[in-house]
């Protein structure tokens, strides 16, 4: 049979990974790292030679890992946990992003290595290894501690901005320059089509998911779930997303799923096996002489990353509040790259804007950093003792009392109550607004189609224009309507707060009037402006727009309820969706 | 990145597949047809065309589909169920193999196909499927009713025939004719390889596994357990038998350790995914202009294979005492073909033996047997009842005297219990001649690198042989010893059967004691005449072989008893695994 070249490099991977890991895990050190060894000592570049015949097909094998790989994060992702994240997670992982970014890229100026290498050194320095620290905190035992979740919670905050910067830096490469405008647009339309996917994925998928589920067929599920994967993972490649941030998405839609615990245990044995195939990959591609030629820069990248990442992280978490030692433990666990970082690296190579000694640098790195993590966990205590002992007792008493005087300003009882409502009024208000400009975007986007469609009805361009202009309308009515009553929901409460008796006296309910209506009103007619804006290429002429909107004037009057039905309706299945999911 | 085209494929074959499995399994069709109507479909053949880009990643990804097939199939194998397989199970699938065979060969002759055609085609309408007749049952609730039973002993051993067949048939097609001499060899050299194979992994595997399983990982029980698989297949591949065997086989050995539970949780979402794109992948290769014109060889062997295989297994139930209404369920549960004639059919296609309209027919005669296959079980009960009605009175009391004529010549009491002993001792003699066989070939087979590897030490050629052979001499004594000992017990037990004191008088003992010395060694001398023959490439001088003789005779009459302690130890743990298995 033609397939046993193919069978061979299965087989001589899967032995070797064997007996590598078994060795590794006696010597307590991560798995992935034994695959990464296993496939410098199958690979190319060291002896036995000539072990893989087939590489391409492992290379294609190789990128199924990534997909697999990033659906099972998404799966253990969810965006219940994501807003449970403290304050925290946030404001470390966010320093850690920035300041690694900027240090990447000076590094990589100061070794004279071109702009894209620089700025892809930066993005594979930014985010720290989910796989690594869970590794590394299980064998410490320290898996439940304050501060190891912590970490977490910057885990999952740094796998948002992690699909960001792979946005990002796949725009970035194409155009070929970094302008403020396209990373402002890029993340703009990402942050849209994540809402939209997000809220129409968990609306329809974990329904489709619920009734494969009655038939009872761990196949059928298998193969719905995989159709699901790979089919959104094509469906953002055609929207010239990477198919990483689809693999994540979608993984992260079926976290809301009822049946996730059966389908993260079908999908366990399948990602082991490819992500074997993907590390194993990667050590494939490691080249002794490339590393003995880098080991300087290698050297470097690694004390920067180690440094850089406890002063980031540790800063972070102090900044936001927690104690000294938790903070210093907080960076110290998150001083590692990994996975992430090789899927950044590989895209560099895949769209071919980076050197080729950028990838097995970062491997290297990442092997260095992996193997000192735990030993850095374990030596966080006593150097927190230590740096103690070494500050001054003045400079440690204003230390302490930042974070008292973080906990004072917090907001408690009432206001914290008030400052709650008003951030959920303000999420829900974007999510309708993200849905509308959805859906205007999708008209502009298919006009040409939808107007050859409709040619044989209308003939004239300009009632084509105005027909999908007004079917956009109709559409997020609903969501328009839902997004002015939380405003006016919103502006009500905004005015009982601002307009305080005592101010305004006996104008004070008139004052109040005046702001709940004008803030939704003017708010209303700024998102019109901007749709019109974004949708200036259907945008019919101001003659059919008049009527258009006198037709919608009569349907909002005449159907009021109905929309307000159809949206509570919508919402309620969305909620019960997020809902029903905590029992598990 | 290059890999979107095979992404695409992936995500139209499980979409397609996910939708149609779901809509034939509304229409309580299985789930294996749904896969292959979903390739048709996609094929590019029928309409939307060009939706698959890279078929050939996508066959070799149906290759390994078909190596979890058949490792899935040997895992739920076990030797001790074959052992517990009644006579009816091996005289129904050897009758319906060698009729099914026959009848398909006289088919494919009286079409005028090629014999290679034909002998395919009668290989491929020998073997039923079980995925098939499983899901039957199962959707009929009659799995746990006799008839059920039976049918699962005949697809067991229909699964290790159908593994000689497939060797044979590489056999046949690579020197191009059928002698029955090369049947025999090439039947013997499997025998030989399977029984060594099943007692080396069977002492091996299990242990690597329970150790491998002590760190508690399903990840490197996973990889451990892939890379076996994969390894193994290649060291078939490597002496010449196909992949299906090495699948097959490893699962077998891997059925006998306790982690099975496990190993069959972790594979089976694999075995799923990859066989789903198998089945599609069959789907893909069906051409309705193929179908069109073969439609009628189509209809002669779709019929064929219904009465064929309702004759020949009911017949071979009955034979071995089975009443009329049961032989005929079985036989009518049995009238289909599946994944196994795949198999045979793609074997011809890649051996590239068989003509291109085989494949894409035996998928048309499986899809319509499967079809019928629940309406016959359901139609078996009616048909024997009428039958019943029209067989003459007296012949059914004849037929009806059959079971209970075989049933009093059965043997039971005393000599059942001897037969039985008889039986055990002649396995386990089979067995250690075997071991002692395969150490000899293997000494012959590596004669040449062994003897580079001597010429340091020995320059002599003649020197260097008669150390390979004294040295598997030395390695094979355990097993030559244990089967003396069992040898001699058989005989003794034999003696004091066959020669009673009525007949032989005085001289009973005397005789007795003769029959007891002279059968073990006249045996022992066979056994060496035999090895001599068959290691006659490395047979030294016989002055040599004098002295080796003499070597071996002192060395067996010091280590007697701890070569029988080295032995007994072995045997212990090979039923030590075979027992504890008991217990999931």
């Amino acid at each position: 049979m033609h397939a046993i070249s193919f069978i061979q490099d299965l087989a001589v991977i899967m032995l070797v990974a064997g007996v590598v890991t078994i060795l590794f895990h006696r010597l307590r050190q991560p798995v992935v790292l034994g695959y990464i060894v296993a496939g410098f000592i199958i690979g190319p570049h060291t002896p036995p030679f000539g072990l893989i015949h087939d590489e391409d097909t492992i290379k294609t094998l190789a990128e199924l890992g990534v997909i697999f790989l990033m659906f099972s994060l998404g799966l253990e992702f969810s965006l219940r946990k994501l807003f449970k994240v403290g304050a925290t997670a946030f404001i470390a992982a966010f320093l850690e992003i920035v300041l690694m970014i900027w240090i990447g890229y000076e590094i990589g100026r100061w070794f004279d290595w071109g702009t894209m290498d620089s700025l892809f050194l930066g993005a594979i320095l930014a985010i720290s290894s989910t796989t690594i620290i869970v590794k590394a905190l299980n064998d410490l035992k320290m898996k439940n501690e304050r501060f190891a979740q912590l970490i977490f919670g910057v885990l999952i905050v740094e796998d948002i901005l992690g699909i960001g910067i792979i946005a990002l830096l796949s725009g970035i490469a194409v155009s070929g320059a970094v302008s403020s405008g396209e990373v402002f647009s890029t993340v703009g339309k990402l942050s849209l089509f994540m809402v939209i996917a997000l809220v129409v994925g968990i609306l329809l998928v974990p329904r489709l998911l619920a009734y494969v589920a009655t038939f009872d067929s761990n196949e059928m599920l298998l193969v719905t779930v995989l159709g699901l994967c790979f089919g959104f993972c094509l469906l953002v490649v055609k929207l010239e997303y990477s198919m990483v941030l689809g693999a994540f998405l979608i993984g992260a839609i079926m976290a809301e799923s009822r049946q996730l615990l059966k389908i993260e245990r079908l999908i366990e044995p399948i990602r082991d096996m490819f992500s074997a195939i993907f590390f194993v990959a990667i050590g494939l591609m490691l080249d002794p002489a490339i590393l003995l030629a880098y080991a300087w820069p290698i050297a470097v990248i690694t004390v920067a990353v180690v440094l850089g990442k406890i002063v980031s992280c540790g800063m972070g978490a102090f900044i936001a509040g927690n104690d000294g030692k938790t903070s210093l433990r907080v960076g110290m666990g998150l001083s590692q790259i990994g996975e992430f970082s090789f899927i950044i690296a590989a895209l560099g190579m895949t769209l071919q804007v980076t050197s080729d000694f950028l990838y097995p640098v970062a491997v290297a790195v990442s092997v260095l950093t992996t193997l000192s993590t735990p030993y850095l966990i374990r030596a966080a205590d006593p150097l927190s003792h230590r740096l103690g002992a070494l500050v001054p007792q003045r400079m440690a008493r204003v230390l302490g009392m930042y974070g008292e005087w973080l906990r004072s300003i917090q907001p408690r009882g009432q206001s914290a109550m008030l400052a709650s409502m008003i951030r959920k009024i303000l999420l829900q208000v974007g999510v309708n607004l993200a849905l509308v400009i959805g859906i205007f975007f999708a008209g502009a986007y298919f006009a040409e189609r939808i107007g050859g469609y409709l040619t044989t009805w209308v003939a004239e361009p300009g009632g084509q224009k105005a027909f999908i202009w007004g079917a956009a309308l109709l559409l997020s009515l609903p969501f328009l309507i839902a997004a002015y009553r939380k405003l006016k929901a919103l502006s009500m409460l905004l005015a009982e707060m601002g307009v305080k008796p005592e101010m305004a006296g006996r104008h004070t309910q008139r004052v109040r009037r005046i702001i709940a209506e004008v803030i939704p009103l003017l708010s209303l007619l700024m998102i019109f402006v901007l749709l019109a804006a974004l949708s200036a290429s259907i945008l019919p002429t101001l003659e059919l727009l008049l009527l258009i909107a006198v037709v919608a004037a009569a349907v909002v009057a005449v159907l009021w309820r109905w929309f307000i039905r159809v949206h509570t309706r919508m919402q309620v299945a969305l909620l019960e969706t997020l809902d029903n999911n905590v029992e598990h």
